[in-house]
């Protein structure tokens, strides 16, 4: 098989208490730097409330326009946790009561434990696969390419840890960064003039307190650092010794 | 003239540094915290690439279904920085110097310094008017109901506050929250016949280690009120002792 060189991803957080601020998201920066690693762009991202149609409109947008999603939120046993049901609607599909994750939940809570509530998140959709989840055993799931997983830090993290497994990288893309007490607007020409020379790196800066952080972005690791060394000596030119960091 | 009762916003973020993981989100939490203390409802949030096509795709969904949006990034001197024209192409208006905006600019950095990078950033739309920007200057600006902010968190900040004097808020979101040491699956059956009591309310749960936190909000204060209590009630008979605080 051979390797995409741009797989994409988007993820969608499904959650009422980030977009009131009473949460601080926690999820975001894990995810992102994850995928990065494993040679996947995440693309887009979009926080819905916890409203079925809201949840079916965004998921059903994202999962046709990238390689993979991933969600978090709103699957747990409580009548606000409606990411399941919202998920099978998205592929016109039914909840249904899997039997794995039936067993899964009876060994961990005792079978004379298992209320309704607690068997509300055995119910998954029909052509669901189940994501483990050590943390405290309910699981996620997977349906095509859409990974539907919990809001809480520790088991999304042990969730993306099983979903990881089935997630096929590209290349990956890796970075430099050149930071300088130069201003940006100090820089902003000959950096245009640098992004003309090697368009298949992006290049991005991002003005600090007392300079600028400019990143190089690429899966072409020989055009990746001579960019990277034609901005160095760029600004070794401008102004000699403005060089903060180069890695 | 009367107050809106619901009044919704959405938040875009323009920012490849964000999506990559190198930079983590300051912003959101903040704008979240400060719309729903002003009777504003966040309703949806947005992150995308520094690409136009994606800017102005994101913004025109945003812009028709909610009062107010915001952006964040992109509008800095440098190539990368394209947010101004893509807000510009999806009202269909175009990119001006705006006169008000280059003496800002004039007397920050003094005519003398104001160079082809700096000036781009007086550039806005035709039909745009400034929103101040203490801090560095270069302002942001409003579009019909689009607020168009920089990245930079102390710059995003000072930018909302300039924002706020235009915002007409509903009536605020307030909340009550909840804590017991009890896990929600063995409250949810008494949650769900309580938020079916309480339509107007919206019940949250959210486990964390050690219990459950219950969050109610409503913009009926006395409904708030006895749904919160009832839900002290329901605690305190399911066992006593349960509530760790309620506020």
């Amino acid at each position: 098989m051979t390797q995409k060189t741009n797989v994409t991803a988007a993820f969608v957080m499904i959650g009422d208490e980030i977009l009131s601020g009473r949460t601080e998201d926690k999820n975001l920066n894990f995810l992102a730097k994850n995928l990065t690693e494993m040679g996947i762009n995440l693309r887009e991202v979009r926080i819905v409330p916890d409203i079925e149609n809201e949840i079916i409109f965004a998921v059903n947008e994202v999962r046709k326009k990238f390689d993979y999603v991933f969600t978090s939120g709103g699957i747990g046993p409580t009548h606000d946790d409606i990411t399941s049901l919202a998920i099978a609607k998205a592929f016109e599909d039914e909840l249904v009561q899997n039997i794995e994750a039936t067993e899964i939940l009876e060994k961990y809570y005792g079978k004379e434990n298992l209320n309704e509530a607690r068997l509300k998140m055995a119910f998954v959709p029909r052509k669901a696969r189940l994501l483990d989840n050590p943390v405290s055993s309910a699981p996620g799931f997977r349906i095509e390419n859409v990974f539907v997983m919990a809001g809480v830090p520790k088991i999304f993290q042990a969730m993306f840890a099983a979903a990881s497994k089935e997630l096929n990288g590209g290349k990956k893309i890796k970075s430099k960064e050149v930071k300088t007490t130069l201003t940006e607007s100090i820089l902003a020409k000959d950096l245009e003039n640098l992004q003309k020379k090697y368009p298949q790196v992006t290049m991005g800066s991002y003005p600090f307190d007392g300079g600028t952080s400019l990143v190089f972005r690429s899966n072409d690791y020989q055009l990746l650092e001579e960019s990277a060394t034609g901005m160095i000596e760029i600004l070794e030119r401008i102004k000699s010794g403005s060089i903060i960091s180069a890695s």
